[in-house]
């Protein structure tokens, strides 16, 4: 028999590999580019029809969050459209910290990533498919430094200024699966949040706001390395063009809302962080914030608000995050909320999937959950 | 250019042309077989194309519910998937009660319907879908006057019992679209309120209670003109084997929860109605009710509780009627909560859409989210 | 474990139950209302799941064409999409001749039918479907004795007038699968042949000529016991509308080129039967017949020219049949040439599929390659 | 109104903006890496929505062939999905050449193109479904030198080695859509041709011989700059590891039909080249190759005969092009027959299609047809 083969030359494509021997590789994981950051693989394996492939990544105590590796299980597909997980073990000892995947394919081909991909291919079709939806316009905010379009969808008749963005960090694709089910959900003639939705606020939807880190195979930085979730406060045209485009059409059209969706390494389930600890802070923003998480909570068994991230203590906000920049910019003028989604790469533990553990088919739904959330936020507040 | 011509030999097809003359015709609705009651009519125009027909029903002041027919508008599809609705006039005073449709096809063809029809051959095809979703099973749990299959699908691995049935009243179409909403979320292996119910649940489906009637074309009754929701009390294998055979299926799975899926001619809202009055009455199944209404009425503004049906008075309740009978029968033992789901023939007023009305679509979003609310209901007790 | 159950009362049902024993059914086929003859069945069990069924058809030797039954295997969908073949013995000595099939479904529900049924509601999609194709009109042509529409579609901006016509005999289901891929062929904007086709032709398609018969559950007849295809000297309003309907709109048009498309029971292999022995025989008419199945003939493995009817002598040809009064009719006048086209019931014994024998899917393709043989047919032509 | 703004950073992306004000652009389109050759294009428009564009590709007197854009319009998608045609027009005289595309999109968003792109994710998608159709296995034959994968299909049980292969050209994507319908044909379960040859042959498929070309939107070449279809006399690791790779694996299974998949810029037709002129010529490989296109010509209005290339005198082939080199190498001892089969940029102008010119749908449907006229080829050589 011969020795697999592993590609990963292809949009989201990171692996490298060191050595093959049969069925068995041991591999490592690129940096992004001009950063110290990685964590996000995706490649391909070939030629191992009916036989259990053993992958091993290895250095990963160098990688970003070595704590997310425990518990964690590879996505894999045969047929990239359902992604389910592989057996997966951690140990922290052996080779600088190795991540052993093994997996017996049906067929010849599998598909190995760190979470189910979210290809530019699929992106663009997926703004083409949006922008030919009743109501629905599209945009281009900027160019990145690669030269791809930073695309917005705006729809909505009403006054309150709603932004939704996603994949800041490019690695966390669920983030553009969650877009997926809130767009779908947005622009849906039947249903009755949207409709409502459409009546009350502007949504300006910015898909992947990250598209070459995203290409890249990065996991935090766009194509010169900036982790652009540290750009907010000041943005400029050499470090992070996305956030200065982003950040002026906000300042154009104001923020009432917005929702910055992301997907955390370590916790095993999804939450909510928020801006406190802003200089500007209200009550009135901090009732809004929990209200929301509240409703969503109960909307949502694969939403939860036990776990989560640490509360920032007043006045120790970081401005340069965007939820914490958008709460404390738009705080005074349009009493703004900012929510941080984080989804996990792992399970929601709460109610965990053996088969799939968090997958794209959940991200979707919780989209689709937020926006009803949302709409019932609205509605409460008369 | 020729006469229109109109046929409603099909199934579900109910109506009788009086006259036609150029692309206006005079009909009138058959009653149900062997009963007074006649509302539903379904039936196709051709040979329209490009002009506008003008199809009169008259001698509706007799109909079953004439106040149904004013701000009533006629659904029509031209490709038998999108139904939209034709402008629609009631005159009591013309020709015995008239209701006008009027509606110039681009095509030759249209399809004309009280509301969007629900066929058997659509109900077998959902049979034998969901029946090979994951964990579904079938049964076949009677058979009709007819000679038709009673089926009721049943998944979950709970303890609590929940059957959900409809179509009661046939020409109460909606109540199987609504089926469809329900059985998708159930069954969908990604959806948390779905994974959470199914481990907790033991649901019986009966997407259509009355084939015969639904075939025939009915409004209200089956194939011997019974109306099965005044027959709980007492089912017969003469006049009500429908029931006989979910009665006796409830009666040995015993029922926690049950709803009762319909159609309201008059009333422009979704909405719920219960079992208050009868003898059996406990605070706790009122306050289970109560509590139910509340969270569907947050979770959708396709639903409602300020519009519906007067209340009965303790004592009064009217137990031939399936919720009351349920909540009568399975209150002592299981404690259990029925409810009478409505929803419009017209549309809901809170939140109109000129366009389509209430629409197969709408009643699919409803099923989906009374099941979500069903979740959130158990989880809430615990 | 509780017996199967079976039920019939469904578009084009057709079974008698006799007894059932568990798995066991003794069964037998109703006759065609007004009629003698009886072959087509289709019927649903339920309660099989993982437990074999057997079924036992039973005095078939009264049946259309005993000769039918000898190498025949029934018809059986768990999924009402894809339809497959059970184990079946024919043994003409027991209890009148009788098929037995044997059948284990992995779930509750099985449909059988002598062959995949097409029901009148799929037609209707049918027609709605291409009625609203680029180029397409679709003409009620009359009405049947039960009061369904005969419809007609046409397309084509040519001279040569192309008649496609299908189920006379209602229980040849294969005819309307066959006109599925005939017309999605004739309505493709890319394909060449039909890009050639709807420049020189005007065509006239009438998928079913026998709703009632189909509906009914029928072999052979129509509503009043009536073989369609032995009334085309004479037809009438009493017995056959259908045929009148649809000569008197060929008398408007005339006719180039007709294909009234059948099954057959007993031979294994697709075929055409042609108008030889008619009094107004041309050689010309004759050498057109035979090029076209030389085409056909070359263009598919599906069919053949060595089985199939023997040929009538000069003079001899039933003018009660539509291809010879056809092409009677319209030779002098048009030079018409007129197929029947039959499809097997079995199989293609040259090639075949012991999963599926002759299918839907096979019957889709050899519509799609008719039309491409009339393409080549009238090129040829020039 | 603000500026139009032009994306080509994706798969297959090729074009250089000069200048934009307002909807006009003067654009030129880059060189194949390494090499002179260039003419493909492919970028996106944003914010026209309403507006006629105007885009000029200067220089063009320099591309590969000029002879190409007379009569030439460009290719346009606003879904992404549907490709239709843009008013086009060539002046030789202006700057160096120029092609004017002038297009008004309904939305904010067009994608431009030489063709219908074909990205390297639908390449791994089609790769991935084929893969598991029965009976087929995927193969890797060997990595490029961006170190993608050189997939090949597998499939068939018989003794007569067929190779497709497609796109060493990249540019051509039309070649990779007639994969499509090639092995969408091959593996229909009841397609009686696919059964017949799936008995008879063993096909070996390589969808895209040239990835790094196509992900690196090049007309000709591949990473390094080489024309793959002159190099089969002598591939080396370091210019051309896509034919050595096939190559071997040819002289692995044997040769006796092979196709070569291009499109062809200048020739308003599809049209097969062959294999005169090699040392090894025998008549029965020109006899067959001669009998091939026959029967391809009567199968397809959108295949002919009459326009080609000229035909190379005896002893004048050139050996370094793949079909000449196949039909050289497998001629004595597998009578190889080797096909190169252009398909046209422009339309075919003996059935031209006004809305659409040559379009993946005509590439696929003349893939099916190929695959039939392979079946028809061999049955009839008996
Ligand atoms: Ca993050
Ligand atoms: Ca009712
Ligand atoms: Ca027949
Ligand atoms: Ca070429």
């Amino acid at each position: 028999m011969s020795d697999i083969t592993i590609h990963a030359q292809f949009d989201s494509g990171n692996i490298e590999v060191l050595a093959i021997t049969g069925t068995e590789a041991r591999l490592t994981i690129r940096r992004d580019h001009r950063s110290e950051f990685f964590q996000w693989f995706h490649f391909r394996v070939s030629g191992a029809a009916g036989r259990e492939v053993t992958l091993r990544l290895t250095g990963l105590n160098a990688s970003a969050y070595p704590g997310g590796w425990p518990g964690y299980r590879a996505a894999v597909s045969e047929d990239r459209e359902h992604w389910g997980r592989a057996a997966t073990a951690w140990d922290k000892e052996a080779d600088g910290g190795t991540l052993t995947i093994r997996y017996q394919p049906a067929g010849d081909l599998a598909w190995f990533a760190y979470f189910a991909p979210y290809s530019l291919e699929r992106h663009d079709d997926l703004i083409a498919t949006m922008a030919q939806a009743e109501g629905v316009t599209s945009r281009c905010l900027g160019t990145t430094l690669d030269g791809r379009a930073i695309d917005c969808l705006e729809l909505g008749e009403g006054e309150t200024q709603v932004w939704l963005y996603a994949r800041q960090h490019p690695g966390e694709t669920m983030a553009e699966w969650w877009m997926e089910g809130a767009l779908d959900r947005l622009t849906d003639p039947a249903d009755p949040w949207a409709r409502l939705l459409r009546q009350r606020c502007r949504f300006h939807v910015v898909p992947n706001m990250n598209p070459d880190g995203s290409f890249r195979g990065h996991l935090r930085t766009n194509a010169v390395g900036v982790n652009l979730n540290r750009e907010w406060h000041a943005p400029t045209p050499e470090r992070s063009p996305e956030v200065l485009a982003v950040l002026r059409a906000m300042d154009q059209s104001g923020v009432h809302v917005a929702m910055d969706v992301h997907g955390d390494e370590a916790i095993p389930a999804a939450f909510i962080a928020g801006f406190h600890g802003i200089p500007a802070w209200t009550e009135a923003q901090g009732t809004g914030y929990d209200r929301y998480r509240a409703i969503l909570e109960r909307r949502s068994p694969d939403f939860q608000t036990r776990l989560g991230y640490p509360t920032a203590r007043p006045g120790s906000a970081n401005l340069t995050m965007s939820t914490n920049q958008l709460a404390q910019r738009f705080g005074p003028s349009h009493g703004c909320v900012a929510f941080t989604l984080e989804m996990p790469f792992k399970d929601n533990d709460d109610l965990p999937d053996t088969a799939q553990g968090w997958s794209p088919e959940r991200s979707i739904q919780l989209g689709r959950d937020c926006i009803a959330a949302l709409g019932e936020w609205l509605a409460e507040r008369g």
